[in-house]
């Protein structure tokens, strides 16, 4: 069993990009620039909108701030939008999700110029994604990808069984493990909630995507021996073990399962590391004009 | 068994669009304006045009055809495209593919102003689709859904196996039928021409919808018992049995499945009719403003 450790593979890639932003200062250019609205006071928001610009200190990247106040209207809030789409300092910009209810969060999503959508949430972007043209991909499904490169998974010809549906993870990542490509080539199975007997799928998968949000779903009954397992669910659970009283579970049950595994990405310490990574990597392409040029 | 008859219900929808006809003239509104984009001479494509335009007239639309010289620059045709856009007597046009070698098909396709992009081909509208928000569906996934619609196919909770991953069938029918509403909810895998041992899928399946383009390839052994099978194949097979020497045959060995099918579309006369009957849909739509406001 090897462990797919996605902090290494993600320090890897902030060092490239650390790499990167010295040569684009030593030869005189512009380093990437990343902006972050954050409307409102969502606790949760606010700590993630802070680790990106803080990991945006670290590879040297420029950073823009941007709170607004919860109450903020849906208009004065596209005015935002407008703005940072036509200004040349910002490379790319993230709208820091859930909004408020009183605006309308496709209306926002689609506000944003597709060049400068490093999240990959704009319609046009996915749409790109679906026809193979180049696109910013959402940063979990890249990060999912960077970590099967990364481990050398073989996936041409395998039965990638993906487990859930969302717009962000589930539903890019079964385009893209059919894509004409690598990683890609699998035969791609998605199951959902409303899937019947899904051991019966999970049993002939060679990979397994979770995204699901339940704790310890995946059992070892459930699996092929030597199947490749990525888990991409952080699911806070009550524990005995820590001063807190909780700790961080994957939607599979990695202790049960590990053993019948030939790769699991563990959690924390997988998937998770590489979101924020992704983010990077699409800003680094957003400023060097490589989707859109 | 039961033949899902695409000819019957493409003329039921067309009926229904007649009587809208006639509502819209009897209150002085506008009726749907269809513009159809033909370059160069390829008789597939004047074939494919004139049958649009000549349904136009059936059901009482407006109707506009566009002929260009193979040879016009890019920019040229930009610019008709941009014209198209800004034409408010056009309601929803289609640029007719494939372009010739010199013109960049995405970048065409991409100018169409997603509100008029009735072929569903924009990004925008594809991405949308994937985000479950209104779109233009692309016709012949549309066509599917309306087939199953109307033969009052159960889905929920089918394992849905698609054979073929293209951008214009696989892989839309691929997301269409895994989302969370009717039709749709299936479990869906997607096979396509890296998929080993097709016939384990296949086997398991309870609708199959077939798109790759090989004449007999779904055979009795390879389907269960009462499967539901959509045969978007349109083959041209040497025939005996005809003048021509020729007839048209589906992805699907109908004579050798029929008798093990609870539900099967012939070729001709399935999918077939249903994708210009869809295209006519989205121009009504198109011109109601039901998918942009």
């Amino acid at each position: 069993m090897k462990l797919i450790d996605g902090k290494k593979v993600s320090e890897e890639i902030y060092n490239d990009l650390k790499i990167k932003v010295e040569q684009l200062k030593q030869q005189g250019q512009k380093v990437p620039h990343l902006a972050a609205v954050l409307v409102g006071n969502n606790p949760a928001s606010q700590t993630y909108v802070n680790a990106k610009v803080k990991t945006c200190h670290e590879v040297g990247y420029g950073s823009t701030l941007i709170k607004l106040d919860e109450n903020i209207t849906e208009e004065d809030l596209l005015k935002e939008i407008y703005d940072l789409n036509n200004n040349p300092e910002i490379d790319g910009f993230i709208v820091q999700l859930p909004l408020p209810k009183h605006i309308n969060e496709n209306k926002v999503i689609e506000a944003i110029r597709p060049s400068k959508d490093v999240d990959g949430f704009h319609p046009v972007n996915l749409g790109r994604m679906m026809l193979n043209q180049p696109a910013f991909i959402p940063a979990t499904p890249m990060g999912i990808m960077k970590l099967l490169e990364a481990a050398k998974i073989e996936t041409q010809g395998k039965h990638c069984v993906v487990i859930g549906r969302s717009h962000i993870v589930g539903s890019p990542m079964s385009i893209l493990m059919a894509k004409n490509s690598y990683p890609g080539n699998c035969t791609v199975t998605l199951c959902h909630s409303k899937t019947k007997n899904i051991e019966e799928f999970t049993k002939q998968a060679d990979i397994i995507i979770l995204a699901i949000g339940k704790p310890y779903f995946l059992k070892k009954e459930m699996i092929k021996e030597g199947v490749v397992v990525i888990d991409v669910g952080i699911n806070r659970v009550t524990s005995t073990t820590t001063k807190s009283g909780f700790k961080l579970a994957g939607d599979a049950d990695f202790d049960d399962i590990v053993s019948k595994c030939s790769h699991i990405t563990p959690v924390p310490g997988g998937v998770g590391p590489m979101t924020i990574a992704s983010l990077m990597y699409n800003t680094l392409l957003a400023s060097q004009k490589n989707i859109y040029k």
